[in-house]
This record gives structure tokens, C-alpha cells and sequence, in this order.
């Protein structure tokens, strides 16, 4: 079997590993990142599509790309909608930034682009992967390559970016690590539909028949999304069974009324935070989804993925470069701090704004107390928005 | 049995009862307040003792009495403290407004003295109160008079200002009323010590074993409270215990200890949340906890009762004085809007600060994220600061 040798060897070229290559390349730190999906697979999964200011600074100023500030939109403010009205939490207004309606595919394609132009080294499509000897000087990578060849990958330092299904992290046995779970008692039944854009920006909906957001994709296309019940069947929902579920939370005494149109896909998302620590076992480091994983509610995804890769970046260029190994010892303190305010931004926003099965009429009359708290507040309002657009980088 | 008539009948002669006594006879209108509790009774019932900015303004402005602001103690800020250290929210950096540690017992004593003084008429210690024909032009009031002589009050209006056991919101017919509750699993451990100041400011804390509140009320005695199960028995808790209990909450890096002292009351405080609307019902209104109840994190009771009076004043003054009827309608609504800020901010800084029964460490972890977001952020800091001062009069 072929031995390839690197420094950094990364498991899952998706947005977090691509652009963790990305940034290694930029400080002279080669490495080889491998997924199993296609680059075709990745291109297609609809994801997330909003980055925070940070984010969209991290793909421009590292010169991955600029098409985010030409084919993205600039979304200055969210509304959240409650008892029928929608109050404006004015992000530029409030805290003097915007948040970026892109979706991860593009994010992801720009990143391919970047690591071929500037001879990255990334393989896609393998198969049965395996990481070994994760705690020695030389972790290792096997897998099958897309032409069916056994190779390979020794590196001093491993990172597991492979996502909520990640094996890497499995590598670091159950007594030394903590595994932390919230499961939520609903997900989001998310559609995409030809339509022209009913707004220009997201809505964030509390409605007594719970949460709906509306989102945007493209001039004709939009993403909209409907608390449901976890085991919802999207075959049951007819496409007037979906209009009418979604116009039903958004009406109000404005008179709002969604475009409608064909609907092109339906999937349920599920919902639920788990976090994974350390983040770091031996030679082996996890970054985005393979370590954390956040509801939908507030957009954290994606962010936080790029976020713990900008740090990993910085860890790894002293731990490398300057043969600092301590670097390496404050990489989970360094991740978990901004994951866990996350964590509890995305929960904030998802207990806010949906309803919970069996909630009081005390809860539900709470919840709009806190909902007319915050918009009525100008601090609540940029606690809000600061948390939303990025907290600056730790 | 002897008829007396007055414009206002108050049943309840607490703090809200008498102020509102007191701010309707500034403006000339005349009532009569009645408690079923005697003068020294009210004097002897330790409640609540931190007063925001307008509920000092109140006392101060209206001419009760200006001793909350040479006998009570200024606050600019609380500690909340976590992790084992303790973060300081900067009420007079943040918000410009301070709260002050004033215990209900005096905010009652100025009140009774003020009503003695400019002649009002207050009736402590009856007995076998009824309330009669509360949606007649004439509502009444019988009681037995502290000589033990049967007496009634005719009224154009009634007011139900009779606290938690309310007989007054009972007139309302349960068809016409709705009523919100909200129970938590566990309530708190109050004690009085005698022992010296341990901080100048109140310290809100959240331990793994629970949460405490440090506070004060003289030089030399201090009230402290920490979060018990609702069933707990006082009887099982001696001095010592209370004390190692205490300072294990407390315990931190910066070797923070309280001071310890005899301890001379000990009483488990009840946890729940009360709503009953509407707040008017024909010629009867609710104010205070006759009306709603809060759970005593963030010191919203007392301060709740006085800003529904003062609201009930303003509307009276239209009804009384402009023969306006219509701004008895707009009572319930310009109350609630403040009670249900205040049951959020009370439930906000309960869940944020206590041990729930069952919590996962997700939980715990998320909690502690939020505290690191509130004390980390100034708009998250501000946000609580401007509830904990007291938010702008409606």
C-alpha cells in the first residue's frame, strides 16, 4: 500500500476541511484532505446559507474568493415576527454589521475551486476510511481511492472535519472523553419552492401554531421552513397542504401573504445539539460538526465550523512552524468557549421562538413577554444581533 | 350596621394598598384602606428589600418619605457569580440607575405614616372581610372592625390590593377570568444572621450545588438565601450546616468566605409564577399580588405591586377626576405588559442561575455559556441591567 506523507492529514473535505487546507497552504503547511462523498455529492446537499461577518471576511480576505460579496445578498437586519407583527432587529443599526445569504454550496464550491487553482491536495469520492494511531507521532489515514486503490496517509497531525457522522471522533475512547446531547422535541420540515422572494430578508415567526422562517435562495427559487413533529412524513404534505400551513403561521394584521409556488423539494431536519469534548486527543484534532453540533434556529452550523478552523489554523501554524506543542492544549478551551455560547444562542432562539409540546398558558404568554423584551429593548435587541451576526473572534 | 362612603374602596392595607391611598389623595380623591393584619404585623413580615430606580422615586417624589434615601443602602450593581468567581453587572456604567436595599417592613412603616399624617383612613386589624356587588356603581366592603363592630364601605370604585390570597380576584367569575401558573421544583432557603456585611452588593450565584443570594439589611444582620427543595424542613438545618452549605456555593478561586454569625430566623420562601387577567372586572381592580405572583429571583414583587399602582392611580385620576370610563378598560392591558416583562426577567434569571432537577450536562454547560454571553457582553449585560433597574415607566 502507496504511504503518502504530509504534515496535516484532514478527514472530510467539506467547507470546515477545505478551507482549513486553505488556510495551512497560506502559512506553508502542506496537506492532504480526503472525503467520501463526491465533489458532484457535497455540490448538492442543501445546507445552511447564512454567514456571519466573520465568515464572509475569513472567504475574502484569505483569498479563497469574492463571489460571496457578488452573488451573495447582504442582509442588514432579521425580522421576528410575533403576534402577527414583525419588529426589524437592524444588525448594521445595532452592532454595524451584516450578516451574507449564501448557501454552503457555494461556500464548499468556492473552497474546491480555491484548493485546485492553488494545487491543494484533496480527495474526493474514497472509500472505507479508517484513521489509526491517532496518539503517536504519526497518526495515519487508509482508505480506498475513486480509482479503487488502497493508499495510505501518515501526518503529524490528524484533524477529523468529517462532519456529524465523524469517525474520527470515536477515536478517543469513552473515558477520556465527555459527549454532551439535547434533543428536541420537533424539527424543521424545510422546503425549496419556485417562487419570487417574499421578503429580502429572513423572518423569524412565532406564531401560535409555531415557528415558521422564511428565507431566500434565489430570485426564483426560496427556502422556507415549518416546525413539525420529528417523525413528520413529508409524503403527507400535498403542496396547498404546505401553503396553507406556512401562511397560516405568518398572517397578521399587516396583511403579509407568501409567494407561492411549485415546490421543488421537502425534507424534515432534525434537531439537536451535541458537543463532543476535548476537541483535541493526541495528534488528533476535531473542528465544526465532527465535534459540536447545533439546531438550525440562529444559523450557527457553518459559522461555527469556520470558526473553530480559523483557531485550528493558529494552533496549528505554532504548534508547526514555531514547534510549539502547547498551542495544541488550548485548542478545546479555546473552541468550546465560543461552541457553548453558541449552543445557547441556538437553544435562546429556538425556546423564544417555537412552540413546545405541552407548553402552559403561562409559557406561551412568557414567551411573547420575552419576545416584546427584547425588541422593545435596544440592549436586548444587540444581544440579539451580536450573537447573530458573530461574536468577534476569542 | 353604620355605611361609610368613599370613592375608593382598597381592601389591603400593604404597600400597595396605602400607596395607592396615598397617590389618590394627592390628587383629592378619598378612600379607605382595611387589612385583615394589624399595624405591627405588617411591620414584622420580612419580604422583599431591593426597590429599582422609579419605586425609590415613587416613595421620594410623592412626599412619603425621603428615609430610603438616608437609611437604605444605594446599589450600583450585582455581582453574578459563577465558575467560582464573581462578574460585576456595572448598574450605573450600563444604565445610569442604581437599586436600593430597602426592606418592604420600612417601605410599609413610611407608608402607614404618611397616611396617619395627612389623615387618611386606614383600618388594620379587621376580621371576617367580605367584598359585595363589585359590578354595581356601588361596590362594597363589609368587615369587623378592630373593635370588634361590624362595618361597611360603599365605594364608586374597589380595589383588590389584598396580596397572594386574594379575596378580591375571586369575585371574578371563573367564565370571565383566566388564571396562569407556573410551579418551579424548588423554592428557597431563606435565613436572617447576625453577623457583619460579606459584600456591599447582592451576589447572585450559581454553584453545582445550587443556587445562593448574598444580601444584606443592617451593619450587623444579613439575610441570605439558598435554593432548597420546596418540601425542605427548616428544623433540619442547624447553624452549622446552613454555613457549610453556604460556603460551598460561595466557594471560588478568589477565596471568598462569608462571614458566619448566629443565625436568628430561618424560613423557606415559596416558588411560583401567578397571573389572573383581567386586572379589572366592572368596578373592581387588581393590583400587586392580588394579581400576579413572582418568583423572588431578580426582586420583581414588590416593585410589580408599585408600578400597577401607580398605573391604577393615573387610571382612577381619569375615571374619578374626568369622568373618562374608557381608561378603565386600558388598565389590564397597560399592567400586563409590565407583568409579563417581569415574569420573563423573574424566569430568566431563575433558570439561568439554578440547579434544575434532572438538568443533563448539556444543560449545565449551556447554562454556564449564557451566564459567559450575559457577563461577556455589554448589550447582554445592559439588557439585564435596565430589568434589574427597572424598565421605563409605561
Amino acid at each position: 500500500m502507496p504511504i503518502t506523507r504530509t504534515t496535516v492529514g484532514i478527514v472530510g473535505a467539506g467547507p470546515a476541511g477545505l478551507m482549513l487546507s486553505h488556510l495551512l497552504a497560506l502559512s506553508g503547511i502542506d496537506s492532504i484532505a480526503i472525503d467520501t462523498r463526491t465533489r458532484t455529492e457535497i455540490e448538492h446537499t442543501h445546507r445552511a446559507g447564512i454567514l456571519e461577518r466573520d465568515s464572509v471576511r475569513l472567504l475574502v480576505d484569505s483569498g479563497v474568493s469574492d463571489r460571496v460579496l457578488t452573488d451573495g445578498h447582504e442582509h442588514k437586519g432579521i425580522d421576528l415576527r410575533f403576534g402577527g407583527t414583525s419588529h426589524r432587529i437592524d444588525f448594521q443599526g445595532l452592532v454595524g454589521a451584516s450578516t451574507w445569504l449564501y448557501p454552503q454550496t457555494d461556500v464548499f464550491i468556492d473552497l474546491a475551486n480555491a484548493r485546485s487553482r492553488d494545487g491543494g491536495d484533496v480527495r474526493f469520492g474514497v472509500t472505507d476510511t479508517q484513521v489509526v494511531d491517532v496518539t503517536s507521532s504519526a497518526p495515519g489515514i487508509r482508505f480506498t481511492d475513486a480509482d479503487g486503490v488502497r493508499q495510505e496517509i501518515r501526518c503529524t497531525h490528524l484533524v477529523g472535519a468529517d462532519g456529524s457522522r465523524s469517525i474520527c471522533r470515536r477515536e478517543v475512547p469513552e473515558e477520556q472523553r465527555k459527549q454532551y446531547f439535547r434533543e428536541y422535541p420537533f424539527a424543521w420540515f424545510g422546503i425549496l419552492a419556485e417562487a419570487p422572494r417574499s421578503a429580502e430578508e429572513l423572518i423569524y415567526t412565532r406564531s401560535d401554531h409555531g415557528f415558521a422562517l422564511i428565507s431566500q435562495r434565489t430570485d426564483t427559487v426560496q427556502r422556507m421552513y415549518f416546525q413539525c413533529d420529528a417523525t413528520e412524513d413529508v409524503d403527507q404534505w400535498s403542496d396547498d397542504r404546505i401553503w396553507d400551513e406556512l401562511q397560516r403561521r405568518l398572517a397578521g394584521e399587516d396583511g403579509f401573504r407568501l409567494a407561492e409556488g411549485k415546490i421543488l423539494e421537502r425534507t424534515v431536519l432534525p434537531f439537536r445539539s451535541f458537543v463532543q469534548e476535548p476537541m483535541r486527543y493526541g495528534n488528533m484534532l476535531l473542528a465544526g460538526d465532527a465535534a459540536h453540533t447545533v439546531p438550525p434556529t440562529g444559523a450557527k452550523g457553518l459559522n461555527l465550523a469556520l470558526a473553530d478552523v480559523r483557531v485550528l489554523a493558529e494552533t496549528l501554524e505554532h504548534a508547526v512552524l514555531k514547534n510549539d506543542a502547547e498551542a495544541l492544549d488550548h485548542y478545546t478551551g479555546r473552541a468550546l468557549d465560543r461552541v457553548w455560547k453558541a449552543q445557547h444562542f441556538s437553544y435562546w432562539m429556538t425556546t423564544m421562538l417555537h412552540s413546545a409540546a405541552g407548553a402552559s398558558d403561562f409559557d406561551v404568554q412568557r414567551q411573547l413577554g420575552e419576545l416584546r423584551s427584547v425588541v422593545g429593548s435596544e440592549a436586548g435587541s444587540r444581544y440579539l444581533a451580536e450573537a447573530y451576526t458573530g461574536w468577534p473572534r476569542g
